[in-house]
């Protein structure tokens, strides 16, 4: 809290939606995408934040109290934005698709830059860290479906579990994304979503495999 | 290049292995790990380090340029020294003790730390991201022999990508530690570990499994 930022009414009582409050999200949102692309994060303040979307940094500060925050909700609206759970009807090409959307929203810098972002600070910010998780846990249940209903097509054993295959689909994309800096090409992601459709399908014995 | 660093001699021929320049090395390192593992990257420095290390920091900045490049070396010291392929006459027990060993060490508050600040700093310096891929490269090569050696066996396809199947492994686990948050137990390296084995494992109809 800062008396220096007369840009608000003080102690404003519910925020409208699509009032003030949300045009500032909005526009300090869009600032922190817009700088993370052209900067990386190391570069990144609520001061240059606030500067490019023109409102008072005391606005950013006093909402969100650091960038490491003013981040993670730039992440969690892209992530709303962008993300819609397939849904073919077809485990394979169900995962593929998530795999090649995963592939492709990280490649872009503002969204590599942000998960950067969160990887490095999570660790030092207890709150940002649960929220990261929190984020993360529901992200992985909603994708989680596109197991549920292979399972429920007898495409794979009603034993496995929905997050998994999920996190084992992701996990070789994002430890390229962010360790080990090799190529992400199609090839990379088919042969990835083919091992572990695989390694949970039904043993041919049952008899359910085609 | 500075004039005022005064301890070492200038155009010194070759450096003697365990002379004063791998004593400065093993110091500097020494001070990163310590360093990382208390106030994590975002309060690193080479003076901190410097001081902590007896050393004077222009030797730091000679070496190293940043302290980027010093975490860089950290890592590839403290791998060399501590990850050797597994070999135990099973894919599944191999498997298992990679993976045990790569959460047992990125549980490391200094190690977590470092593959943090690489993957910060690597899409901002190109010969950081080269030397870190370069890094990853051998390891995940040198990794590989568990999976040739499993061909060999018969455990598994010829066909299989060796460094493929050690991505699956290693990639959920780093998803967790850099990403998500969540907990990484035993249950989840096994479970991780069996997909990718019965990914890549040879049909039954082949009459190779046993």
């Amino acid at each position: 809290m800062n008396a220096r930022d007369r840009s608000e009414a003080p102690a404003a009582p519910k925020r409208r939606p699509g009032g003030r409050s949300s045009r500032v999200r909005a526009a300090a949102i869009a600032a922190t995408l817009a700088e993370l692309a052209e900067g990386g994060y190391a570069a990144l303040s609520l001061e240059r934040i606030a500067r490019r979307a023109g409102v008072n940094p005391t606005s950013l500060y006093r909402r969100w109290g650091n960038r490491e925050r003013l981040v993670l909700e730039a992440m969690l609206a892209q992530v709303a934005q962008h993300v819609s759970v397939p849904d073919t009807g077809s485990l394979r090409d169900d995962l593929l698709e998530l795999a090649r959307t995963a592939a492709a929203n990280s490649a872009r810098p503002e969204v590599a830059a942000m998960a950067r972002a969160v990887a490095a600070q999570a660790p030092h910010d207890a709150e940002l860290a649960a929220a990261n998780q929190a984020f993360w846990d529901e992200r992985l249940t909603l994708d989680g479906a596109i197991v549920e209903r292979a399972i429920e097509r007898g495409e794979i054993d009603v034993a496995t579990e929905p997050t998994q295959v999920i996190e084992a689909v992701l996990g070789p994309i994002h430890l390229r994304l962010l360790l080990t800096g090799r190529p992400i090409d199609d090839t990379f992601l088919e042969r990835t979503v083919d091992t572990v459709i695989n390694g949970v399908q039904q043993p041919p014995s049952t008899g359910r495999r085609q």
